[in-house]
């Protein structure tokens, strides 16, 4: 039951980055679950914004404190289709999600494990659950297909 | 003479801590620096906007990304009254500011060194030159009366 909670819900954050795809940004996308229920969604939005930050995760994160309206966001998952950077796992950490759920690895820039492990670091005054690799074939995919595409 | 001209840009960025100082936020800011002159400015305003991205570093990327029309920050540097957190080195690398400057270290969650440090990590595509301790006095000066003023 809890495996199909999280193929639907990734399967939400699945419909951010296909939208990235197709304004041709890098396509992560991801969603805040609370509740059962979808309260942000965004995707990868660096080029058109031209904004460093602007990742799927701090994106939706900031969309979800404001969705509750507070910082905490206690009793709150947040899905995304890549394995987050330093910059999101940071974010994850600051905004206490109670878990975070993800689908591909990212051997490049991974921050739960690839490159570094921040979530594992005990020193940090928060440790969200990390279930990995939901979905990890769809989510890579698509980021495949984005990148075959711009080489062509 | 390079080291005045840190000192001066860290008293701009001591200003921006002095202004969260004011409005009842951790007192922490930041200033990015290109070709000599301060092309953004913030301080940290997680409680205002009840944002957990909301910190002096990620907000002054962001104004510097608007103000320069790119997400790459080349030729730029930025100026921090702490250690930054995990986020926010993962914004800097993000942004590929050449050169980032930083006054007190922070024991609990620092991310240059302190806790963790991801400025060094070889695999990430991106590593800015790290200045610490710059007016690292004052910078925890004004942190510490903060904290004791809460505390009262």
């Amino acid at each position: 039951m809890q495996e199909v909670s999280h193929e639907y819900f990734m399967r939400e954050a699945l419909k951010e980055a296909q939208r990235a795809f197709e304004m041709d940004e890098v396509p992560i996308g991801a969603v805040v679950v609370k509740d059962g229920r979808v309260i942000a969604r965004a995707h990868n939005m660096r080029e058109i914004t031209q904004d460093a930050t602007a990742h799927a995760e701090v994106l939706a994160i900031r969309q979800a404190c404001e969705a509750v309206g507070l910082w905490r966001l206690i009793g709150c998952s947040l899905y995304v289709t890549l394995e987050p950077c330093p910059m999101c796992a940071g974010a994850i950490i600051l905004a206490r999600l109670d878990r975070v759920v993800f689908g591909a690895w990212d051997p490049k820039a991974g921050a739960a494990g690839s490159v570094v492990d921040l979530f594992g670091v005990e020193r940090f005054n928060h440790h969200p659950e990390v279930v990995p690799g939901v979905l990890a074939e769809e989510c890579s995919s698509l980021l495949k297909e984005f990148f075959r595409k711009k080489r062509l």
